[in-house]
């Protein structure tokens, strides 16, 4: 076996189409349906916030969807990502298992999110938005759309959730170097967030409300979406495209174990649907599995339904894991994947029992990310560590399997939270069950 | 001509071999001189700070020094480094210029220090060293010292310039996070550091004297420098190296203009010296350029005297562009390079005419930073600015030329300097002949 610890791809092998999972699932998805009417949504429900290539690929059936060239271009500054054995942990962990990690962040907003960002602005560019709005959670999306932003043209304004712009001064900072602007949500700068006390902590579904509700007063305004929809989620396979070409590289056959972390849902499927479609077709079996956090366990806990993408009751229903859209996670809660509900089609390859989900209490995240951090160099993010933590159980599961892990993301500036854990300051965060029947009581009986 | 934008080489090519200047210089450095009578140092009188091999490659004419393999391995986690072709800046530019950058912003510790610190830990790991003692300004060195510390088991203690550790409380956590312990500096842990007010500003002269207190008073605990002393800039010319391997490959005859920041000139050296050796050689016959802050311009205001590397004057004489070892940069002044001298290689080659210096305000530095990330995605350290700064008015003077710059660093932890210089609150920092006067008179004269 070679010393090998990166496998890296020439630029020349950066992939040229997205994968679409719809092409090759058993039974497809529910579709969205309207508010008003429960009808399910055609393209034009969608034409007042999105531009049309987007809503072609929400729909589509096709399996390989071309990547721009503007695009690819972009990707090119930092994809194909890196693939790295985690020989350094494997160590510290005395395991027989070979962990390999597809780091996100190289990219320039530092997590996967700039994959769906850039197509995202690129198609929005071609139609004459001049403006894009967003909301952000612990900040990596509204960071990457302000990037994509930069490089096309457009303005880019950012509701991000309240309890994250209070604590978080430098997310918001940089964003700004991107030249967005971020807004504190709720805000008093829409009708919705005006019904919303202004200290409120806020939440992604209330951001998602404000953001969308400025975009539909604008016709030169769009909105966009960092995960959850079916065409964010197909712009992040090349994650799992170059790791399956990446795999085959480091000598091995394909993994035994594909872990990822789900908040909306759109970095676990980039990675995990390039190999479900292998499993799909027999080529290999691997297992595939979403670790969300116990205070935010929409697959584990949450109810399989219809419900709103926001708080706000805009959006059209779609049917998803869900814990109610007035879902807010507790404000303990350090890092992201903070969305009451998850992607639809995430959703339902889980119900289909194509992909298996855990939930994991935070401060083992960070207990994880602290020993990879002194092994591998790399300060993961609080949404990553989930992924690392549950690769650690694996691992300690024994056998000689291979392990590949989304490291989605870098935690730079998430210091804040690993200073808080390293003093001690924080407690586990697990959702009561209280809380969870209040949050299921608000979802929407069809 | 190709588009493609990043030149990455394999593992296999990662540099075997430091590059060591002192061979093939046409004058030989003069010595440094024991504080005390003046006499050139011998290896003896380094032993209770440094082990055997440092002070080796300290005094080494040898040409070139083998990388040991436990050195390398740690080096393939991020090394070879990328060289980008800066084509969306150049586009922004309108320049004719083809612009690359050598990024070590990959490194686990976001700069080039890691390339040193993790030599230096693995030979004091050697040696039964048990504990490393050091100084860190903007806390880029820290950072990297902890991490090569967490790989090879040792403790790791430094202390930071006050005014750094108060106004950045995320790099004390990374270093944390790396398992490192963090001192304000003036500390009361010291003898030096009793004798000034606690809440002084500090400097790096005074933290260097503190931890070299600490390191003498204890057969385990030795000290490690990030910067100014030959085996630390011996150390950083993997970075030259592969850049001289990557620019062939990106098709580039070699470099019309290669441009470093200097604070202490490690990162400076470690790009340029390779590049200075083919100059020697009559192979090629680039221009060479230090880009230093206005507000500590050891090279373009100082003189090129002997002086102490401290404060408190407890290191060895040397013969460097200084601007006296009392000095302490305006607190105004946003980023690193807070040196007050530079380190005796470059120094020397200054004098001889073979690398030139010039100096900037910070204001434009941040300028370009920000069209920077703007373009290329990255977010420069504020040291890294200054190169990016002068290759910008560089590029305006027209002409096909090649220029390299070493980008350093990433600057996502120095966001509350962007952050000033964003809501205008970033004002220019020259130094007033006053100051230097006043500095300058605190030199020792031989």
């Amino acid at each position: 076996m070679s010393e090998q610890v990166r496998f890296l791809l020439d630029e020349s092998e950066l992939p040229t189409h997205w994968y679409n999972i719809v092409a090759d699932l058993p039974t497809p998805p529910p579709p969205p349906l309207h508010p008003g009417t429960h009808q399910p949504v055609g393209p034009d429900d969608l034409a007042a916030l999105f531009p049309p290539e987007l809503i072609a690929q929400e729909v589509s059936a096709q399996r390989y969807i071309e990547i721009p060239e503007p695009v690819r271009e972009v990707y090119r500054q930092y994809r194909p990502s890196p693939l790295v054995r985690a020989r350094r942990w494997e160590r510290a962990l005395g395991t027989r298992a070979r962990i390999y990690y597809k780091y996100e962040g190289v990219s320039p907003a530092g997590s996967h999110k700039t994959n769906t960002s850039v197509p995202q602005v690129y198609y929005n560019s071609l139609h004459g938005t001049t403006r894009l709005t967003t909301e952000t959670g612990a900040g990596q999306w509204g960071t990457a759309l302000a990037y994509a932003c930069s490089l096309f043209g457009l303005e880019c304004e950012v509701w991000q959730v309240g309890a994250s712009f209070d604590g978080k001064p430098q997310r918001r900072t940089l964003i700004e170097v991107f030249g967005g602007t971020v807004h504190r949500s709720p805000s008093t700068l829409t009708e919705f967030g005006r019904t919303l006390a202004q200290d409120h902590p806020g939440s992604l579904g209330i951001a998602i409300s404000e953001a969308v509700e400025v975009a539909a007063g604008d016709p030169a305004t769009k909105y966009a979406l960092g995960s959850v929809l079916n065409h964010v989620l197909l712009h992040q396979t090349v994650i799992g495209e170059e790791a399956l070409k990446q795999l085959a590289l480091a000598g091995e056959d394909g993994a035994d174990l594909v872990i990822g972390c789900a908040g909306g849902g759109s970095n676990l499927a980039g990675l995990t649907f390039p190999f479900l479609r292998e499993k799909l077709a027999g080529t290999s079996s691997p297992r595939l599995l979403a670790v969300e956090p116990a205070s935010c366990p929409s697959l584990t806990r949450g109810e399989y339904r219809y419900d709103f993408g926001d708080t706000g009751g805009m959006t059209p229903l779609m049917k998803m894991y869900t814990l109610g859209h007035d879902f807010v996670p507790s404000p303990i809660h350090a890092g992201g994947l903070r969305y009451h509900a998850m992607a639809p089609l995430v959703s339902h390859v889980v119900a289909e029992g194509l992909l298996e989900a855990t939930a994991l209490a935070q401060s083992e995240c960070f207990d994880a990310a602290l020993q990879f951090a002194r092994t591998e160099g790399i300060v993961p993010a609080p949404e990553s560590a989930h992924a690392l933590a549950q690769a650690r159980r694996e691992a300690d599961a024994g056998g000689e399997q291979v392990i590949v892990v989304g490291l989605s993301g870098h935690g730079l500036l998430e210091l804040g939270a690993y200073h808080s854990y390293l003093t001690g300051g924080l407690s586990d965060d697990p959702l009561s069950d209280e809380a969870l029947a209040t949050a299921l009581a608000g979802v929407v009986t069809l």
